[in-house]
């Protein structure tokens, strides 16, 4: 896409050369052919050191950007974003894609959907109801249950099980909003990575990154009806109990463990090997491997048998 | 269905004339031609201005009805009620209503399922395993992806996204218990309508109405596994964050945001532009729009961190 | 299987005869043709009077094991255990068995899938994109909606109403995990049993046993997103409200209702007729019957009251 369309399509003008820009992206993972946007004043650090061939930017920031980098400026760059978000998004399915690709002794259901562009590995069991979306790829000797819908571009390791009803891939839960309170979606145009050795149970949901991917490290066990939102990354061998819930670009470290209904908010790191008792709410960083938690808001979990001690205390 | 008959279902006697009834609804929502019931004294005062043709009454409250209104008088007439409602469900798919109706450019999956009497508009996208029922209706420019389930008479506005394995139109959780512990299913016979430019996540459910309509205003976005029960209604550009829910009949004012895994109790109103933190408890109408609140049970945001604060002191 | 492959699978060695072993099951339970385990301290009771044939154990208790019982030593039984449970998991399908077998007046979608070896009785109605497996067998007059999964084996009663989307007999959250963190699968050999006049929501989750059956008795009410783990027992007309969860194993007596995103852990034991407000938070069983609990921790409800009272009085 052209830089002018893209400009025209802003409503704002391009003071330079008309590039072609093939993708958005944030500002440190731009590549020379993307555009990147500064909504946020965390991030003007990554400004100067952005390689993007252009930037969607407030006015007063403008100045900010390196030499060789073109600015677009909006009002509300993380809306202008929004709006040329949908501009990248591929098409849902392209039927000009190869016929789906199956390796040998695997079995698919007749009545899966397996769409143009997607590759199934070696003796896999892909069961009816099945969704595998465009240029989505399984790895060797996975089992996939019925009704799961596994949105295109996905990657699926090998040696995993995956229940019924269980959504890979779907949209993260990200839109611009404007001054009258209106909405406009961001497309996600990333994807989610399972490694090899995950299961993950029955009607849970795991959303594709708006930009990257969201990372499942291999041997990890999720249970049912679990939330993971886009860009989370967790660990290898952790563990995430029924009903708890990841909020965007959370990483857990290894061997991690969730109890049931246990929650944390969005940009998070938690350290490997911590262990949140069920219902727990994780609203900060954990920096220090290997302790246990409870609580919302959290805290160590003998602080928390404590706490109700003198609670209980409180009603005698 | 003759009045008639309906005493005999229920094991009543009538007085008078033998009229046709074509369904049942609340005593304020009944019209000429419907039965209606009171079996909750907050309702006695919808008593005197129901057009209902007739109305399952226990003996007590039967003087209460205006002159025209006929009483059906039982022991316990919300179990009555729940008798008569399987009565007036329409069967699950009617094979003799008319070929679906597919607006143009729309794109159907050939493993999807529109039942009879269904009609989608124009470009729409509809991919495999969707099931859309009888009677319902989805406008035009929507995305319905993989396994959602739509029962019949919902409908679905313009511009809409519905992501995998979303359910729109199960039943509301409705029954009548009597003196042993038993239960009667009450037939859930309204239906769910979203309106336009609404995004709705993957595996939540959306329950439609005992009466009436559950009703997802334009604009709102819904995150995934979230549960918003029967009769609800959400304004418009509401968000509703993952894993959160709606308990009966509450209502949402416009721009209302619920955080992760926040819940309210039924029948309650909220007031527009409220924001609820993660895991919030509503139990209590809300009339003063545009604050901001937190906890369990709920209270000002402000106030549930200087309440932590002093938890904080108790352990120390 | 001969006991001798099971030694040599585990890398054990077996001192005595080689019998035929036709499945793995718990101390209590195991007939005379299993193989057990114990893995844990509570179970060495149980030793003395299991019928098993032969049971993994470690090496301090081997000489607890009746006479007749054939110890395997290992070093981790429930590892041990979990490497078994593959080597007795059916296959998931067996085109082997005969054709489903479908009763009359029933009403079968052509986009269902229902798998060799299934029994569905009369008058039934199965929409589309369910998927019944193998050998499950579900009753008369039983509505399944769109997109439902129910794995193989399962049992459904008679007047059942089953919403969309919702997965009974999904496999148990059960692994072992060695001291290097990672886990292993324990195959989930059992099943679901559902009873007659049980009605459940959509997007609900129903775990198979790993041994043995999860019950769901007569005339219960599931909602919508309820988590029900392996081994759970729910009592004839409960209740479980929208996003309520049960971890493995517990028991619910009858008429318990659990309000919305109430949760229990594992193991417990609940008196019938228990009532537990939104959330409540069961860590413990539940002896007495009949009474009402709210809060997490569990206290009486009267005594959560005055608890959020104190609380109140405390940020003043």
């Amino acid at each position: 896409m052209k830089l002018s369309e893209i400009a025209s399509i802003l409503e704002c003008s391009i003071a330079d050369n008309d590039i072609d820009i093939v993708g958005i992206n944030t500002l440190k993972d731009a590549k020379e052919n993307e555009i990147s946007f500064v909504s946020n004043s965390k991030y003007v650090k990554d400004l100067e050191n952005t390689k993007a061939a252009a930037v969607i930017i407030s006015e007063n920031l403008a100045s900010k950007l390196p030499a060789n980098c073109i600015p677009l400026v909006t009002k509300n760059p993380y809306w202008s974003m929004a709006i040329l978000s949908k501009y990248f998004a591929p098409p849902i399915e392209e039927e000009t894609l190869p016929l789906p690709q199956i390796g040998t002794n695997s079995k698919i259901s007749p009545k899966a959907e397996i769409a143009n562009g997607a590759v199934i590995g070696d003796n896999c069991i892909i069961l009816a109801h099945v969704y595998i979306g465009a240029k989505s790829v399984v790895g060797n000797n996975t089992v996939v249950y019925p009704s799961v819908t596994i949105y295109r571009d996905c990657q699926i390791g090998n040696e995993c099980i995956i229940h019924a009803n269980t959504v890979i891939g779907s949209d993260g839960f990200g839109f611009a909003t404007n001054e009258k309170g209106e909405h406009k979606k961001i497309y996600q145009n990333g994807n989610v990575v399972v490694e090899d050795d995950v299961e993950i149970g029955s009607n849970t949901s795991i959303d594709r990154a708006v930009f990257g991917s969201t990372l499942i490290k291999k041997g990890t066990r999720i249970d049912n009806l679990v939330q993971i939102g886009h860009n989370c990354e967790i660990g290898e061998y952790s563990v995430m109990v029924s009903q708890s819930g990841l909020a965007g670009s959370t990483k857990l470290g290894r061997n991690v463990v969730m109890g049931g209904q246990a929650a944390a908010a969005g940009h998070l790191e938690v350290a490997p090997f911590s262990t949140f008792a069920a219902r727990s709410g994780i609203t900060n960083s954990i920096k220090e491997p290997g302790k246990t938690y409870a609580g919302f808001p959290l805290m160590g979990h003998r602080q928390w048998l404590k706490l109700q001690a003198k609670l209980a205390r409180l009603i005698k």
